[in-house]
């Protein structure tokens, strides 16, 4: 497994999101590394990220597989450009559209394990899917498509702004 | 629009969402009411509820999408069956899938609007589309398949886990 995660290398102006964003003091921190051609993420839910006692809230189920597919996104694009996470012009990408298959009750209190598999990658737009599993029960699957955003999309919009 | 928001009615075991549960004090308290044959939900989402700079998480707006959809699939069965809301037994639905597509980058600060609409009640199966709108303008639409869950769900997992 990578040592730092996909999102540890976003530029800080992409280091907000609340799902994965590690200046987001109130966010998820949701975290996600390769291993091997797979990326993975683990989460514990917090007590109160249940839908009816004793179950995950399908909401959070739906931004995990958000931010592991976004992360896996960005990272498929570094690896098909053969270059390093490290390098630049740093790469961040949106989701596009997000799909999630409820097929069980996810339990609230394992750690959950999060499983993208990079389907796609054609020019700026990037497949991934993604399993959810607990105690090794996968409970959800996903499909992210996820696009690469200009590099200077902050900026842009902030200008746009004033 | 109805007075009181389709969430009020869930029973007190089903009220803890952390989307839309008003017994759940963490959570996000996502309330639905009917306005004519769509079902809306206003939500302003807080300032740590962004993506980037500027803009709304896509998990967040997918949590609003769900838990109108879940919402608007309870009260469908309800309407469908011809008796009011607070009539036994409860309803309460969870999703079976989950599709978003993210049209345009949400702004954060407005309020948003989610519009429900129902497409079909097939027996205990409910599908419904939904618009989410920022300052008029629709910027992500998704689609909930919402299945009815058995009325002693909570009690029959409670005892499964004991």
């Amino acid at each position: 497994m990578s040592e730092k995660a996909f999102q540890d290398y976003y530029p800080d102006d992409y280091s907000y999101c609340y799902g994965c964003g590690r200046l987001n003091p109130a966010g998820l921190h949701i975290k996600t590394y390769w291993d091997g051609d797979e990326t993975i993420s683990r989460f514990t839910p917090r007590p109160e990220h249940m839908a009816v006692p004793g179950f995950v809230y399908g909401g959070l189920i739906a931004s995990l597989i958000d931010c592991n597919g976004t992360g896996a996104a960005a990272a498929a694009i570094y690896r098909a450009e053969g270059r390093p996470l490290d390098s630049l012009p740093a790469v961040r990408c949106v989701t596009a559209s997000l799909h999630v298959d409820y097929l069980k009750p996810t339990p609230l209190g394992p750690e959950l394990e999060i499983r993208g598999r990079i389907s796609e990658v054609k020019g700026r737009k990037v497949t991934v899917d993604i399993t959810v599993s607990a105690d090794g029960v996968v409970t959800a699957t996903g499909r992210v498509v996820a696009v690469q955003i200009p590099e200077n999309f902050v900026m842009a919009e902030k200008k746009i702004e004033n």
